[in-house]
């Protein structure tokens, strides 16, 4: 999307030299907009455990480049240089499950290759297709999307549209467009007027941090707000729809995202507000059938909650994009009390009113999200589900 | 209650001279316990003012007390002088309901004086009287809460019970023991286990920053979380009762608090959680019938949404009572994103199990509230509610 009116996207091969890629170091946004060169498999193996990049889809992607990169440092094919370097880059983030799966497809489509031309040709090619196909993935759910927000908008009488997103389902997620943010990017594109209200999501911030960057960057007007405030601002009639991505979804429409989705889908219910979910099907788990039961929640880092990352202002520089940076860690809570960081909470099907997928809009049940992807029915049967 | 292992109170005459009120610098807690002393109206004033003190009740007790240092620093009956002071003090929070009524109380009584020693005399007994009366107000909330704790107790089977509350409804907001908390306070004398969880409660996080130190320096069981957490808590049966204050509750049951209550309550009800409202009878508003249309919600500066106030480490004293300080100020929003700040929000009664007053447990409903407090039922005729 736009970064200061430039189209970007989270990852590419560099203008003028096709044997480095470039990342945004995503850690030192919002406040510096910083590229990255990678230029080996290590490089992009630090990036991901780093956290210069983030969200399953661009960790895989970002993966299946450090596979091409890794091909690149040998002279001859070398299959014990590329399973090391396959290695390196499976054990910086070991339950990204995209992460594995693009490390083992690029894997075997080297393999392939019997020169090392035609090895790195492989990764190259392998690696873009994973990435475009990710930019598809979310454009065609940006377009599902716009229709949900097209009919709000039918009976708003000219006024905005108001969403409500928590945390960054966003393209700084994915390679572009993001899931949940595709349809407002696409809105805004079609002239439809939309305005979203951006929960800050704590612990990590990254609603305040990069959802609303992305945001600003594109002209969409949105106001950050706690993310204790949607469920008074639902009460108000301040919010047409929630909107929201997802780490895992269940077969029968279980949602896990981002602690805090549940109080949300909460208070939609209790306000008759659509509660919508955006997602690729790479993320529905075909092995689950009861989300609150069987999907485990990581507990992350307590200091996460202690302690709150920002920026000093007066020193260093703040929007531009030097890397004089001044950033701050601080400390929110006493010495003497502990605390606890629950990383993801599950939304029963019964809150949410309906998936946006790629291949279409569904209900959240087993019947409907089978019905649009019906490949995978044998996958559950086999599962004994 | 408890600070380094010594009782206090929120404030109090000093020790050795009794032309000296003492309180607590709440604004460098948790980091730092700072007395500050104050012997002129205009110290009293600007304790309130920069927030020093906070609370409805505390703010009403340090102005009576103000009047009181009012009338310490004139020589013979002025009532030109004293009319100031109560201007002065009352102009420093404008909204505060306690603050004008206990002023005014203040006034009347002092006017009974006919020499200044009189005056004086009559100026620190009512003081006296109101801090005291606010203590024993929380002390019988305390009491009424504590018989619930002990009930869900006795289904526990030794283990400890799991309170969830929000925002600072603590003995630091009245004179001792607090609203929410007096519960929690008596159940641990009464060696009944319990756990704590804190919802950090931003964006000013009184939760994190309040209620975990008094918690801490009490020796009670705790643990500090984001403000999204709770509902997962709940789904996970890791929360016995829900357990908060209130700015202001409507003779019908609608209860006013920080903002992010309501999803609480929401999310209590999802799963047959009870969910209890602690308050002294001051806060019940006999005036307004339909708490979501009638209670006008505050916003607040953005700013505290786009800045958070934290500790430094490494830098000054962290733990200690010295005044070296090193809080920092640090933004985590990006420089074009705007940012709303909501105060409260409104849960309706059909969510509340019952209100915990001084004078018993009540339902939140009309008939039950009027039942506890039958002197008022003539006001709200008056009214024509």
């Amino acid at each position: 999307m736009l970064v200061n009116g430039k189209p970007y996207r989270t990852i590419r091969i560099k203008p003028d030299d096709p044997k480095i890629i470039q990342i945004i170091d995503q850690r030192k946004l919002p406040f510096e907009f910083v590229i990255e060169n990678l230029s080996t498999v290590n490089d992009a193996a630090r990036a991901i455990k780093e956290m210069y990049v983030r969200g399953a889809p661009l960790i895989g992607v970002t993966a299946a480049y450090g596979m091409y990169l890794a091909a690149l440092q040998v002279s001859k094919p070398d299959d014990n240089f590329m399973q090391k370097a396959a290695g390196k880059l499976k054990a910086t983030r070991p339950t990204a499950v995209n992460l594995l799966w693009a490390v083992e497809k690029q894997l075997k489509a080297i393999s392939q290759g019997k020169t090392i031309l035609e090895m790195r040709d492989i990764a190259l090619k392998t690696a873009n297709q994973l990435a475009e196909a990710d930019v598809q993935t979310c454009k065609k759910i940006g377009e599902y999307g716009l229709s949900l927000i097209e009919k709000i908008y039918q009976n708003k009488k000219e006024q905005p549209v108001n969403i409500l997103t928590h945390c960054n389902a966003g393209w700084l997620a994915c390679v572009d467009y993001g899931t949940a943010t595709a349809p407002m990017f696409l809105a805004h594109d079609k002239g439809i007027p939309i305005h979203i209200w951006v929960d800050e999501t704590r612990p990590r911030n990254q609603g305040s941090k990069l959802t609303a960057w992305e945001l600003a960057q594109y002209g969409i007007p949105h106001t950050v707000i706690v993310d204790s405030a949607g469920g008074h601002l639902m009460q108000r009639g301040l919010v047409d729809m929630v909107l929201v991505g997802t780490d895992r979804t269940t077969y029968t429409g279980d949602v896990a995202n981002k602690i805090g989705t549940y109080p949300k889908a909460l208070a939609a219910k209790d306000n008759s507000i659509p509660f919508y979910v955006a997602l690729p099907s790479s993320s529905i788990d075909w092995n689950i059938r009861d989300g609150l039961k069987e999907i485990p929640i990581e507990q992350r880092d307590a200091d996460e909650v202690h302690y709150v990352d920002g920026w000093c202002e007066g020193v260093g520089r703040i929007s531009g994009s030097s890397s004089n940076s001044s950033s701050k860690k601080v400390r929110i809570t006493p010495k003497r009390s502990p605390a606890a960081n629950y990383g993801f909470d599950v939304t029963p099907a019964r809150l949410v009113t309906a998936l946006i997928t790629e291949r279409g809009i569904c209900l959240p049940n087993e019947e409907s999200i089978s019905g649009l992807f019906p490949e995978n029915q044998e996958m559950r049967v086999e599962h004994g589900a």
